[in-house]
């Protein structure tokens, strides 16, 4: 992996930096923010960091958490250059107002983006947290506990615990190194794993239980009845639309939950060379192949069948079969 | 980890071997004994290789598991020397009425037994797989894509997929050399965890639905009329058990699940310090500190009662709130 020079004097050269990640941040957002932050700090360098929505509760294990600020209040921020992490536009990090002298991205997103004075891009990377792993490491900076911590969760999150493709030897060499700096598997996977209230599972035994399987596409869902009566929140059901993917022959899962009266969120993921991105476009919204999303207003029996005729029309999975 | 040298000359000399492992095998059992099997055919050795109950069907994704035989037919295969492995006696894998000439054993569980004329016992190892990763090494085998299959999976359902406490960075290093020799970690842990028939899945929702919680101990069930209902055999309940462990202030997980007409089989689990083996025992069951089962006749909510009172009288889940 190889780093631009820029970037290595960059964060040389300079004294003070504002890390920003994105919106609605998740541990390879966070971790690589606070394992960043804290390297740079033992080089006697300061850091602002900044995340629009904040750390979310589930994450506030990870230490050095408390750093992170959800405004950008003083004018001396702005006079910092920025460092922007896992995004490389100042949308996604809900900047997009905001002027800065000059910006670093580091990012391991596929873009079409030109954002940013040093960019460094790696879309082979399978977490931000394995670029900065490495920029630690080039910095010559020792890895201690807070930021093997911090890395560690960023690539857990992101391989699926070393479950998903992008999980290679390096991957695993690389989890071998921040054991040995402090990181401990087990408690990091309980904090991410095994941290649920007994509202959120109650809402999961739910929204299980709604289940309906149209060939290889399994669909679940989620309304505002559900929440109020199991008393969970939105953020609750992160992740529930992973659950039935266990089944062998699910090819596509697809999770609705109700916003408003009649107005639904979706959340898409597919196995294999299914892209429910292209599904997604189609209402709208976005994703990656196998993880897209998309915003629908109508009765929920009416959007489940245009979402499936759209899975019928736009993807071979009737073929597949 | 040190390796007995008269196991090193056992493989060497023997030209034949019969190879067991437990009932009820898992991928650490079958894994194990397949990779052993694949490492000591190339040294131009013979094995046979057999468990009681055969390979289940989720498991036959491991190269090689045809070899497995369920029964010990021909008097012939008395005559070779065992190796028992991932387990210590031979009643563990079913055998105790057999009589072998010579017996190996080679096994990362605790034990009290003495069976075996060499034995490989080694509790600190996350996996039987671990220990026959450092034994091909050790015999000077090279690492095969067939070999490292069946090793990762070892150490994958060993290891909660490197989840566990259990998950060393020397366990990471031997997972990047398996994937350099050809293991693939997503397809792998595909053929693991999304597999799962649709009769399963439903069987699933309708077991989280019974969910009681009381204090810190979570407790579901599946009825006879439950299987009949979703059409899912016995089989397809392991794991359950693991489900509500998910929810942060649950110490203690138990599932019921019913045999016959009243007669049930409790899985029980546990978080920490928490002993739920001491707990299985009151019962005339057994298991280990942070997995053990026993089985009970009568009504479900008389079992369900007397289980709660037993854990509030022999642990401190109260006093630990």
């Amino acid at each position: 992996m190889k780093i631009p020079p820029d970037l290595i004097s960059f964060f040389k050269k300079e004294k003070e930096f504002l890390i920003a990640t994105h919106i609605n941040p998740e541990p390879d957002a966070i971790g690589s923010a606070l394992a960043l932050s804290a390297a740079l700090e033992s080089m006697g360098k300061k850091t602002v960091l900044y995340d629009r929505d904040g750390v979310p509760e589930f994450y506030r294990f990870l230490p050095g958490y408390k750093k992170f600020k959800n405004s950008i209040s003083s004018p001396n921020m702005l006079r910092l250059p920025l460092v922007l992490l896992d995004c490389n536009t100042p949308k996604r990090a809900g900047i997009e107002r905001l002027n800065f002298k000059y910006s670093a991205v580091i990012d391991h997103h596929e873009t079409e983006s030109t954002f940013g004075d040093i960019r460094w891009i790696e879309p082979r990377a399978a977490a931000t947290g394995i670029m900065i792993f490495y920029l630690i490491k080039k910095l010559g900076v020792k890895l201690t506990e807070e930021i093997a911590v911090n890395l560690y969760a960023a690539v857990a999150i992101d391989t699926g615990t070393f479950r998903y493709s992008n999980t290679t030897a390096e991957v695993f060499n690389i989890a071998a190194q921040l054991v040995k700096a402090g990181a401990n598997p087990a408690v990091i996977s309980q904090n991410l794993y095994e941290t649920w209230s007994e509202q959120r599972f109650l809402l999961l035994c739910m929204a299980l239980g709604t289940l309906e399987k149209s060939d290889s596409v399994a669909v679940i869902h989620v309304t505002k009845e559900m929440f109020d009566k199991t008393r969970a929140k939105p953020d609750d059901t992160e992740n529930f639309v992973s659950f039935p993917r266990m089944m062998k022959d699910v090819k596509i899962s697809a999770f609705f939950r109700e916003e408003n009266d009649n107005n639904w969120k979706i959340s898409l993921r597919s196995k294999g060379d299914i892209n429910v991105a292209t599904i997604a476009k189609l209402f709208k919204g976005g994703g990656h192949k196998n993880a897209a999303g998309f915003e629908i207003k109508g009765r929920l029996k009416d959007v489940k069948k245009e979402l499936l005729q759209a899975i019928s029309q736009h993807t071979n999975i009737q073929k597949e079969k």
